[in-house]
C-alpha cells in the first residue's frame, strides 16, 4: 500500500535576514514532525525580510512555492505572493502589526488572516516595565551624572526640579496608568504594573465588555481626555488604525501633568512626534520611551536623538531571543490544528478593525 | 482635676538635612496624636545627618533632649547621644543598615535596637527590577546608540557579542537570580521577580529555615559557589556584617557566568569592588548596578565612572518621596504600642548577627 501523496500545501517562508526572527532549525523539525500525511510543508529557503508590518520582496523560491498553497506562514504577505497563489485560503503572519497586509485584493477574496498577537507580548510588556522605571527612579539623570563623574544625591534626597524634571523616585504602586490597547501587549503590560501596585485603567473601541484581568477599568475614546489629565503613565500598545491614528495629538499632550511618562511600543503613527518633541523640549512631560517613530530609521536630524528626557530604542521591544519561536510555534499548530478540523482560529485579524 | 505630668520621654531626632528624609510635619502630627497621656514628645528641630548607618554628629538640642529620655527616634544613634542618656532604654533607628551602632557601649547595656528594615523594601526592590530590566533589554547600547545618532537594530535581532557583551534581549522568565539577604528587600525582591517568571534562590545564614515567600529554595553560604555558576542575577540586598564582608570576592567573581549582571544594595563592603572592576572591564559580567560602593561619595579616579556595563548610582536605591514617612510611621507606631504593652518588638535588632 502506497501513501496518498501529499495534496494539500502548506508554505513557510521565514527564514528573516535578521537571525533572531528567522526560523530556527529547531522550530522547523517541529512543523515537519507535526505534518499529516495528506500536507506537504514546503519550507522557503530564500531570506526574506521580517521589519515592520511585512516582508518588502517575496524571494523566487517564495513566488513558486505559493503558487498552489493552501496556507501561507510568513512575515506578513507580500502583493506579489498574493497575486501569485490563487488557491490561498489562510495567512498566519509571524508578525503582530497587519495595515500594510489589509489589501483590497485580500479583502476581496476568502482569506483568513491571522497574526502574532500576544506572542510578543512577553518581552514588549518587559520593555515597558524597564522604560517606566528608568524614568519613575531618575536613571536617566544617574547616567547623567555617571558621564560627568559627579556624584549628588540632590535630585533624590532634596528634589527641586522644574516641572517635567526629576521631583524624585517615584514607586509603581504611586502611579495611575492609561493603558491604549487592552488585547496581548496591552494586558501583558497591565498585569505587570498592576502586580507591582499600579492602578491600570484601559482604552479601547469597545468599552462596554467586562475589563480584562490586569485593569481597574477599560474606557472608550471618549473618557481618553479625562484620563489623560489623571495619567502618570501613558502606554500606547495598539495597532495603527484609522481610530488610533495621532491618538496622541498635540491637544491631548497638552492634557497631560508635566510629571507624566509616555511610552510607545505600538507605531510611530499614534503620536503627533512634532507636538511630543515640543512638550519634552519644554518640561511639559517628565519622559518619553520610544520604540517606535514616524519615520525608521529615524533621520539624523530628529530632535528625539538628543532630548535628555527620552530613551530611544531601534524598534526592538518584541525581540526575545529564546522566547519568540517556541510561543510562535505553540500558536501556528495549534491554528492548524483548528484549520483542518474546520474550529475557529485563534488571532483573527478583523478587517474593519485594522486589527 | 489636673493630668498627671508625663512621665516617660520619647526623642524624636529626625529632622534630616536631607529633604527627602526628614519627618514631614504630617507624620510629626500623626506622632503627637498617638501619644499616651504619660509620655511626653520631644521633636528635636535641629537638623540631623540620615546618611548611612547613623548620625554624624548630634546637635545640642538632641543631646539636652535625651538627657531623661526612655525611648529614642532617630537616624541610628550616635555615641555621644548614647553616653547622655542613662535611661534610655529603646532606639529606632529610620535607617536599615545598624553595623556602626553596634558599639561595645550600646552591648553592654539592656538597650532593645530596632531598624527600618522592610521600610526600604518596596522603592529598594524597583530599583534592582530597574537595574536588572535596563542590562536584559539592552538599555546601555541603546542609550549609547543615542548618544551617537546611531540607528543600529543589529545588537538586538543579530545579537554577535563577545562574551559579557550584549548578546539579544533576555527575558525575566528565563533568569535565575541569586539574592543574598531574604528578609525584607530580599524578599520584596524575590516576590516581584518571581512573579514575572524568574526562579529566586536565596541566601541566608540558615538555610534550614522554611524559604519565605518568593524563593525557590534558600541555602547557605556552603551552596553559594554551586549557585553562583548558575546565576544570571546576583542581587546583593544584605547588610554589612563579619560574615558577608567581601562575600563577592575575586574568586566567586570568577565563578559567575559573562551574561550575569549583578546588582549591590547591601553595602559596598560585600564586594571586593577591585575585582569586580577587572571583571567588568575584561567583560567577564555584563554589568553591574551599583548604589552602594567602598568609599562614597565614590572617589573621581574611580574606574567605576567610566565603565560602559555599569549602572552607578549615589545610594538612594531606598529614597522614595511619598512612601518612606507613613510606613516607617506604621512600623514605629505599633513598635510603640508594642513597647507600652510589653510586648515584642518588630525589626529587633541581633547585636551577633549585626543586623
Amino acid at each position: 500500500m502506497s501513501e496518498p501523496a501529499p495534496s494539500r500545501v502548506l508554505v513557510v517562508d521565514l527564514n528573516s535576514s535578521a537571525r533572531v526572527w528567522a526560523l530556527p532549525p529547531s522550530a522547523a523539525a517541529r512543523l515537519r514532525e507535526a505534518t499529516p500525511p495528506d500536507w506537504e510543508v514546503r519550507v522557503v529557503d530564500a531570506p526574506t525580510v521580517s521589519d515592520g508590518d511585512g516582508g518588502r520582496a517575496p524571494s523566487g523560491e517564495a513566488l513558486a512555492a505559493v503558487r498552489d498553497a493552501e496556507v501561507y506562514f510568513g512575515f506578513g504577505l507580500h502583493p506579489a505572493l498574493l497575486a501569485g497563489a490563487p488557491r490561498l485560503r489562510w495567512v498566519q503572519s509571524a508578525a503582530a502589526g497587519v495595515r500594510s497586509l489589509l489589501s483590497p485584493e485580500l479583502l476581496a477574496r476568502e482569506i483568513v488572516l491571522t497574526n502574532a498577537a500576544g506572542v510578543m507580548a512577553i518581552p514588549m510588556a518587559e520593555y515597558v516595565l524597564a522604560g517606566v522605571l528608568h524614568f519613575l527612579r531618575g536613571f536617566d539623570v544617574a547616567l547623567a551624572q555617571q558621564r560627568a563623574g559627579t556624584w549628588d544625591r540632590a535630585p533624590w534626597v532634596e528634589p527641586a526640579a522644574p516641572p517635567g524634571g526629576f521631583s524624585g523616585p517615584r514607586e509603581i504602586g504611586e502611579c495611575r496608568a492609561l493603558i491604549v490597547g487592552v488585547r496581548g501587549i496591552g494586558a501583558a503590560v497591565a498585569e505587570r504594573l498592576t502586580a507591582l501596585g499600579a492602578t491600570c485603567v484601559g482604552v479601547r473601541r469597545r468599552p462596554a465588555a467586562e475589563a480584562p484581568p490586569g485593569f481597574a477599568a477599560v474606557i472608550g475614546q471618549d473618557g481618553l481626555d479625562a484620563e489623560l489629565a489623571r495619567a502618570d503613565l501613558v502606554i500606547l500598545a495598539a495597532p495603527s488604525t484609522p481610530e488610533t491614528e495621532r491618538l496622541l495629538d498635540a491637544r491631548r499632550l497638552g492634557l497631560l501633568r508635566p510629571s507624566a511618562i509616555v511610552v510607545n511600543v505600538g507605531r510611530g503613527a499614534l503620536v503627533d512626534e512634532g507636538a511630543l518633541v515640543d512638550a519634552l523640549a519644554a518640561g511639559r512631560l517628565r519622559g518619553a520611551v520610544l520604540d517606535v517613530m514616524d519615520v525608521e530609521p529615524l533621520p539624523g536630524d530628529s530632535p528625539l536623538w538628543r532630548l535628555p528626557n527620552v530613551l530611544l530604542t531601534p524598534h526592538v521591544s518584541a525581540t526575545s531571543a529564546a522566547g519568540f519561536w517556541p510561543r510562535m510555534l505553540d500558536v501556528f499548530l495549534d491554528n492548524w490544528t483548528r484549520w483542518r478540523r474546520g474550529t475557529p482560529l485563534r488571532n483573527v485579524v478583523d478587517p474593519a478593525a485594522g486589527y
